[in-house]
């Protein structure tokens, strides 16, 4: 018997959505195992090579897409990268595990695409004005990037319908029993669990 | 603004598979308002009317149906009536509530089809064998019964498709946090958001 697919959840939102903790909150479940994406962006003071993303260079980039490496990359604000590796579909479906994907909405409608049973949970902001807070409070951005931030935050949020949940970020709390919620709550659809079923119903003689 | 068009949860499963304790977790959500069943079935001796069900005359209900207030209504071993009036809907419009339907598989299908979003679980015992000795450890049926009862569970699952969910109920615990995390999950659905995120949108400008 072959192990079964893995659970696929995409997980979107605009930057300052705080959708990165409710990531966090999907990989405490013991079930999930969450994809490091590839960026050919700087790190950040903060971030090690490998926790959240592995940093390539723009040409290891390109030689991973060439060798057809990537279930979903794109290009971001028309300058980095992102993209993330098939590998870690082969991980989930040794490990049996569901796999978390953190990933923007054009990458979301190529794994969608490629993979119709994923499951994509969008997390918004409650407002304009919360997010522009929130983009501010980090305090790492120029009023330039501010503006396009929320500019690129209505446009990611107009495809809102291309998701099969949403979850409104407004309380943390709510919002992170929300995503275990709905990953919890995947992995008992019907679709998911034929095989099981089929013997159960075996045991009753068909 | 009208209240939104209650969620409805179906859960269905055999008699014995566990199902009224999981609906049980079900009602203890806040969120959550269990409708009354209708039945010309004599009540056992436990049973109070308007708790689980209300019992009435095989006339009452006749005239129920000729009203058209039922919701859902089928004959089970073609001799006892049973169906869920549809004033439960008005209640959870009103109470802005989901609304828990425990019925059978005929009735579900009945649901589905007047409610297309309702959300239907269908509870499975993880065996014949943990069935039977279930449906013995009650006490309650004669041989002819407990025949007819594991013949019936087993008509009843082959319907298993026609529900969005399954949860096998080997354990208590595991099973009810399921049930649970599939209501709140199912109010997260992107179609039961729209208002939301269209007013969301509206603050960053459309």
């Amino acid at each position: 018997m072959n192990p079964p697919e893995p659970l696929v959840l995409i997980v979107s939102g605009p930057s300052g959505s705080g959708k990165s903790t409710l990531v966090q909150k999907l990989i405490e479940l013991p079930t999930t195992l969450l994809a490091i994406s590839c960026t050919t962006r700087p790190p950040r003071k903060t971030e090690n090579d490998g926790k959240w993303y592995n940093f390539v260079t723009e040409a290891e980039f390109q030689e991973m897409v060439a060798r057809g490496e990537f279930l979903e990359y794109a290009q971001v604000f028309g300058k980095n990268w992102y993209g993330t590796p098939s590998k870690w579909l082969d991980q989930a479906r040794a490990q049996r595990k569901d796999l978390v994907l953190e990933i923007d909405v054009q990458g979301a409608l190529q794994v969608k695409q490629k993979l119709p049973g994923a499951v994509a949970i969008f997390v918004l902001p409650p407002s304009r004005a919360e997010l522009e807070h929130r983009i501010r409070a980090r305090g790492q951005d120029s009023e330039d990037e501010i503006r396009r931030r929320l500019e690129r935050a209505r446009q990611e949020m107009l495809n809102y319908s291309s998701y099969d949940f949403a979850v409104v970020n407004d309380d943390l709390e709510r919002a992170g029993r929300e995503v275990q919620a709905i990953a919890l709550a995947s992995r008992c659809r019907v679709a998911r669990n034929e095989e099981q079923i089929r013997d159960i119903l075996k045991s009753f003689g068909g």
